[in-house]
């Protein structure tokens, strides 16, 4: 079975760990957000790419969802001493390693698609990860703060101001113009099903359908396309969803979230067993919906999660 | 009184503490050598300014005299683990903030004299650091390797041969087309003494007399001008300075390398007691010169040797 998933960073990472339980011989293609990247320090980080292959290649930190694992923060430390910033966003000393060795290789000519081939050469990812595009892509949110209207770097606004001001847009800068990187377009044609783990609805999937082609390649593969709602009893599982989907007028709720998808590109919609009241209304917006428990606490958990995602891309299939 | 001292790595950054004990008001310029710069993961490492700025700065890793004092190598070993190398090249997690901050400044435009001075600002090594040039100089070394003549970097054959083979030529690549930092000219000029420090004579201090007009506003300063050898007794007191003198048929003797400075650039010269006999040959070509002991245990005994270099120098002047 060719699984395609679209995915952003910790949310993605563990469905993605669930699903590779629930499926052991899947041949699952990660298509990865590129939206948050950002340049620091004269480095390309990829936080959403790095989260999928450090959760997939046993790197991660478990408990914060980001990062590596026996993290030691020195680098950071040292440059805080120079006065070189930014310091809320926290770069540990190994992880620097891999942003060395992409800044490096994209120096050389490398496309990112390639770069992140060679980096999960070492991970080991059991997936095919590749980038969204190989064109730089970076979201940006216009702000009101200190009573000047101002447009940020996605992780100011996500990690810095911790999503505490209300966004009042949220720009992909660069998606117009950006071509899905080789592989992509492949990947989604060659799909049996398509799933859209409880990621970040507009800054990670988002993202993602908003490089042209990809949006239009999934509407027409002709393969069950699933999602799982990041939203649960109206207010986003983990994250701050709800201040960018209030962005772009879309309410906080199960429903509200399929509806922003559509039914143009979304076939089945699992939303978790408190939202059971949605599931009317969703399949009243013509995608097919069932009501699991959608809480990721373990890898067990998450694979069932899994399961009743494929399960729900079998009945569409079967209709 | 204004001192001059041009210097290399740990021979000369702890010559330096010892000058600072023994003279604490003086105002000391230090012309460092950027002839060891190297290139690593599309870094500017610097390790002579280094060395001088951290054991000045009270940052220096004390046994080894390079690298930073609580020091981890957590980034190196994963850009091992990613197969990136040199793994001969020891750069430790907090050392490579310096660079990073430095390779984004040069980035951004600013010389490698301001971005020097820059890093200084954090360190407070109560000199002035400058090196030697802004220009790009790299020795190289020419070596007889697996019976094929090569030429490779400086750090190369230093750090990962440990000189372990003859050095057939070494060459200060881009010196000739060098110009002296802001400022060098101007503080041999204004010096009232100026030092050559127990560093190696051709790959640390040589290359700075390499870069043209060092060398002629030093001859040309009308101050005394004092060395001490880095030889004790026919063999470096660190280093493998005899592996590079050899590639310049200078023989590994106190007299030797006073005489390759030459008597129109050097007026005194310190040797060990245990080189004592060498003063009638030192003096016999011109250069006055005293036996004292030169082994830097402590920086009680650096200090005595400073003195000494700068009672010689007094000495010259009263000629």
């Amino acid at each position: 079975m060719r699984i395609v998933v679209l995915a952003g960073g910790i949310g993605g990472a563990r469905f993605l760990r669930g699903l590779q339980q629930a499926v052991p011989d899947a041949d699952i293609t990660v298509i990865g957000n590129t939206g948050d990247d950002i340049h620091l320090f004269g480095l390309k980080v990829c936080p959403d790419l790095d989260t999928v292959m450090y959760t997939l290649g046993g790197g991660i930190n478990e408990e914060q969802g980001w990062g590596r694992a026996d993290e030691t923060f020195h680098l950071k430390e040292e440059l805080g001493a120079y006065g070189v910033g930014p310091e809320w966003f926290g770069l540990g000393d190994r992880d620097f390693a891999t942003h060395i060795v992409r800044t490096q290789m994209i120096g050389a000519g490398y496309p990112l698609s390639a770069v992140t081939e060679a980096l999960c050469d070492r991970w080991q990812p059991g997936v095919r990860l590749i980038p969204m595009t190989d064109d730089r892509v970076e979201t940006h949110v216009a702000v009101e703060l200190d009573g000047e209207r101002k447009v940020i770097h996605f992780q100011e606004y996500w990690v810095r101001l911790r999503a505490s001001v209300a966004a009042e847009a949220v720009v992909p800068v660069g998606a117009e113009q950006a071509k899905p990187a080789p592989g992509v377009l492949e990947a989604i044609a060659e799909a049996d099903v398509i799933l859209f783990p409880p990621s970040n609805p507009i800054v990670s999937v988002g993202t993602i359908l908003a490089v042209p082609g990809i949006r239009e390649a999934i509407a027409e593969a002709g393969v069950p396309v699933v999602g799982l709602s990041p939203i649960v009893g109206d207010a986003p599982v983990r994250g701050m969803a709800d201040k960018v989907l209030a962005a772009v007028g879309v309410e906080s709720t199960a429903t509200a979230v399929a509806e922003h998808y559509g039914s143009g590109l979304l076939d089945g919609w699992l939303v978790d067993t408190v939202d059971a009241a949605c599931v009317p209304d969703v399949e009243a917006a013509g995608i097919r919906c069932r009501a699991v428990p959608l809480m990721m606490t373990d890898t067990e958990a998450t694979a069932r999660m899994a399961r009743e995602a494929l399960a729900l891309a079998e009945e569409v299939r079967a209709v």
